[in-house]
């Protein structure tokens, strides 16, 4: 590679101030050092999460920063010691690092590595605690270790999932994100099982993604909850089977729930991001055994609350991240399995643009006919 | 028997209003209908849900009526179609019903019984919605469809567990509700397993029986947490390995419990009933795989809080009702492990009174020393 080794300077899509447009600039993009790898980003789709701490609500948000976390590229280049993926390897970047040997990691219990996340939280590289990134000397900070609206990227190694080549990276990009969160809910942290009564509460990536596992879990009802009539018809392709929209009803949500399903769903989620609905999505579960899932991010400071006597009575209030993968291990099977037509990735993707049109893709997810916008990195 | 199909007048502890000493009267106690068993009761001890209702500060308290829900006694006589249970058995009254036949009795996922859960909570029997205890005909409330601080009582014959007739009724009676509970909580609900650290909030006997369980699961480290320190020394014999009182630090006791345990505990009971707590307890788990159990119940319209990125970060938040245990099925299992000396009763018994001392009973439950106060309820 002509490249490796030497300082790349390449476009990228700056967020220099919380809620100013992003600006395309001219990035320097150092060489990975040991344990790094350097990935030419080929395609990215925008997150919420990019956009939460775009607009400055996120406390932690650092700037000038580089944005982007749901992606694919090929590798570059790699630093010292990086055994697991060689330049040209196509790979799917993953903000929740895999290493396979931390406490986490070994615990058997979940998908959250300990190893990189102070780094990464911090918007460095963990091993010199310097960004990758600069503009004319000046640093950027990196963004949940992936930092993908840029043409290049510098990532951990274990923040990398070598995938199938055959895979089409402008498709599989959004298995760095929302929809893995979504299947993973159903089927790693909820288990739904056949038979069971399933409520999603919001109908974006996330909700259709959870309706789509819930489909193929067996269950015997999709009941999608949204504040967005228009959503009712795409959801119908990924599984939901009935429609609720709370504007509809003067009771409480979780009342109309109960009243529709003889005592409460089994399972309910909430892909929103909204402490109100996290508590009807809780208190619409069934009494004895429903388990509610919080996956939507809610606004920093905002809290979550109930009368204790639901969970007393067998109610149970879970969470997930990353849908509960392990991302190295896990992403390459998604991938497999989207090449076997056994998930769906196309159908949420609403939108193609260019990494030069970023700003409107932004606008974009505020709309409600957006599900996933895909940007082309190179022209 | 010669009282079969009369009305039998014997002594009871009548809560003629909240927070008003209890009277001991001669009350009526009709004779058991169809699908009712009336019970002579020998033993009864005292919890802190009898006391919840008759301080008034239960909304659903109903006045005038007989408390007491912990207990032992022999049935006098049954109704028609009671099979499962006749005169002579020794018996333990199960505020927690089981039918085997109900939604909740068949969904394998709970213990809570829907069967007689209207008439309980209204203070009458099922059959003819009305109360079998009376004074000169002015009827009185049953309470959680057991009302054992009476001589004899009327229960649904699904609210009855027969019992090893060689098990002393006066250690045994404890089965009817604090001592499963914490038991259960361990062994069902939470799943504590081998090596596990685990955080206990409140050494009273519920959470005891919480670290007996988990001495007996092979936890590794049983931390009690209570504010009041005497407790520290009883508490060994229960299982627990380290004391911790909140009082003696100025950090939250969740940071205290997450710096001790390297990253939080695995498990964590909150036995006392305080919401403060409950977030407390949820909070010291461990990222990625900590559950927290609530057992303790809170005052009524009293509401427990978090930010949801405590569960979308891996923690779990449940609660448990009689310890997941399903009252006719294994409470004569848990009698039997006593039998075999298995698990531990007379430890929890700090004072024996009589029927006649009930009022000092209630006031010896406020103060530190005592666990379980049996009463003898013929003299
Ligand atoms: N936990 C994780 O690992 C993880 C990963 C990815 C995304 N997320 C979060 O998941 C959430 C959903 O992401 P998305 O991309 O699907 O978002 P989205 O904005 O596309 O979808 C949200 C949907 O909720 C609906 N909605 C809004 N308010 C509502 C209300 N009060 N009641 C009912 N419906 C309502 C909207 O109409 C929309 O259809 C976001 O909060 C995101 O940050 C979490
Ligand atoms: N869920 C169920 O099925 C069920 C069944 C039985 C009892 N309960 C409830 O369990 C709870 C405990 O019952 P118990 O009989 O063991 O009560 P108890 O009063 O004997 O014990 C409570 C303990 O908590 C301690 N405590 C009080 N405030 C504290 C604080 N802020 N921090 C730490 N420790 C504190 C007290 O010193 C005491 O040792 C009660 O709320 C009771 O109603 C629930
Ligand atoms: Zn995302
Ligand atoms: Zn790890
Ligand atoms: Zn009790
Ligand atoms: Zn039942």
């Amino acid at each position: 590679m002509a490249t490796a080794g030497k300082v790349i300077t390449c476009k990228a899509a700056v967020a220099y101030e919380p809620n100013k447009p992003l600006v395309i600039e001219d990035v320097q993009v150092a060489p990975p050092q040991a344990g790094e790898v350097r990935i030419n980003i080929l395609f990215t789709a925008l997150c919420h999460t990019d956009a939460y701490t775009w607009s400055g609500k996120d406390p932690e948000g650092l700037f000038p920063c580089i944005l982007g976390h749901e992606a694919a590229g090929i590798v570059e280049s790699v630093g010292e010691g990086v055994t697991e993926v060689q330049p040209g390897d196509h790979v799917i970047p993953c903000y929740q690092a895999e290493c396979k040997e931390c406490k986490f990691c070994k615990s058997g219990k979940t998908n959250l590595c300990g190893k990189v996340r102070m780094a990464t939280g911090a918007g460095i590289m963990m091993n010199d605690r310097k960004s990758r990134f600069s503009i004319n000397g000046k640093p950027i900070y990196h963004f949940m270790g992936t930092s993908t609206f840029s043409q290049y990227t510098v990532v951990h190694d274990v923040s990398v999932a070598k995938v199938d080549p055959q895979a089409p990276l402008d498709k599989v990009c959004l298995l760095g994100c929302g929809v893995p969160t979504g299947l993973g809910a159903v089927w790693n942290t909820a288990k739904v099982e056949p038979g069971a009564i399933v409520a999603i509460f919001g109908l974006g990536t996330v909700g259709l993604a959870v309706a789509e596992g819930a489909k193929s879990a067996g269950a015997s009802r999709v009941i999608g909850v949204d504040i967005d009539s228009k959503k009712f018809d795409i959801a119908k392709n990924f599984g939901v089977t009935e429609f609720v929209n709370p504007k509809d009803y003067d009771k409480p949500i979780q009342q109309v729930l109960v009243d529709l399903t003889d005592g409460g769903v089994d399972y309910s989620f909430e892909c929103i991001g909204n402490v109100s609905v996290m508590r009807a999505a809780l208190e619409c579960c069934h009494k004895g055994w429903g388990t509610s899932v919080i996956i939507g991010v809610a606004a920093s400071g905002q809290e979550i609350s109930t009368r204790p006597f639901q969970l007393v009575t067998g109610r149970v209030w879970k969470g997930t991240a990353f849908g509960g993968f392990k991302s190295r291990s896990q992403v390459p099977w998604l991938v497999d399995k989207y090449m076997k037509k056994e998930i769906k990735i196309d159908e949420y993707i609403t939108h193609n643009l260019t990494l030069g049109e970023i700003n409107k893709a932004f606008d974009l997810m505020h709309e409600g006919g957006c599900l996933r916008c895909v940007l082309k990195m190179h022209e």
